[in-house]
């Protein structure tokens, strides 16, 4: 092996991600918008393999594998850690601001994605009716069940009202510029959108910032995505929905 | 006013928490470990009072209000925004390593404790056994449900091998230094202690591991902690447990 081919290997990254997992899908605009090329892995989380669960001990998507073998588990930790480690020599690429306080409001809306509106929203949508067709019924797999569904339904209406009470107030959803938070949220919408489920017409303002968000380049490779057997809806990958 | 009122009211912090939320007692471990005072405020979280929503839409347990009025809310958020406010010039009372990839380590024992652990052992113990007990009936109280308590049971077990596995090859969860990771392990591990649903001879190591970290003095107000009509378990304070 040529020292070059060496060099070309250790630098290249890795992502290990599921099309329709949100959080994999956070941690590849993030990864896009500061410009790191990755390798994308598909991993089917359910499956449970040994050699992904080396990786990560938990078992989810997303994993960056990054320059020199560190696995980086999870969208919250690879965003702190592409902050530290690229985004703080970025400039205006920047997806974090330089001020503390700021970033509180970034790290908030964040966890408010990551967390709360996957608890609510995409945990149910994604489990249903993605993960579930996978998954042998004795471990859980089947039909989606409906009232789940039904829940997500009715959650991501005020989750979208208040998406779009911060862009009414704000040129992007935590401050002047273009943060995790952005990326985060509208990781999270594409999988609802991707699904059939986002009702567009609950906020204006929302559509409007998702418009915004959905046409950034970082955006294209998400809206190419395609789940074998389950096309995504209509509007989907349409610029102008 | 004078200005020295004036001041040592803009400087004293306050943290609203909730006795036994595992939340808030990682945010108080790291207030304490950080040599952070705060006045401390309890909230009741399921009772969902308007100024608190006000401090935090989510509505959840712990808010810090710091100098100045700032609302940082959620335990992760906290001691990332103590990171770089006071732990970055506390030398060896630093929290967090200086290494990018020492941090990677933290965060994603932090996010296990937080998520994973709290999902499948805290969550379960803390809504059933105290949180039901005062909410009405109308909004999900009641007497609390065995197959979601004995869920936790039988999973801080393979956590606490974990715990175990992690301490036998290192000083610390994370390494060599105390860390975000201990204490927020061992602010959920106290919990799961009070109820009396910790299994301590499942494994030795972690044992070892938690009579080290609770005999900090940063753990001595956990230990005082009595929610009324609910006695923690007869060990809960021991130092020799």
């Amino acid at each position: 092996m040529s020292p070059g081919s060496e060099r070309s290997q250790g630098l290249m990254s890795t992502l290990h991600h599921y099309p329709l997992c949100p959080h994999s899908r956070f941690a590849r605009l993030a990864l896009a918008e500061l410009g790191v090329e990755v390798d994308l892995v598909e991993e089917r989380p359910w499956e449970r393999r040994d050699e992904f669960l080396a990786l990560d001990p938990a078992g989810q998507t997303p994993v960056l594998v990054a320059e020199g073998g560190l696995a980086v588990p999870g969208a919250s930790v690879i965003a702190e850690w592409l902050d530290e480690t690229v985004g703080a020599g970025a400039g205006e690429r920047r997806l974090m601001p330089d001020d503390p306080r700021a970033r509180v409001e970034v790290r908030r809306l964040v966890a408010w994605f990551s967390g709360k509106f996957w608890d609510e929203v995409t945990g149910y949508l994604v489990n249903e009716k993605i993960y579930k067709r996978f998954v042998p019924p004795a471990s859980g797999g089947g039909p989606p069940d409906m009232a789940s569904i039904r829940a997500a339904r009715a959650n991501v209406r005020y989750h979208l009202r208040y998406i779009g009470f911060l862009a009414q107030r704000r040129n992007f959803l935590a401050g002047d510029a273009l943060t995790y938070a952005d990326l985060a949220a509208a990781a999270h919408i594409s999988c609802v959108d991707y699904l059939g489920d986002a009702p567009w017409g609950e906020d204006e303002a929302a559509k409007t910032w998702y418009a915004r968000v959905k046409s950034r380049p970082s955006f294209r490779a998400l809206l190419a995505d395609k789940i074998p057997g389950m096309a995504p809806a209509d509007s989907y990958a349409d610029l102008d929905f």
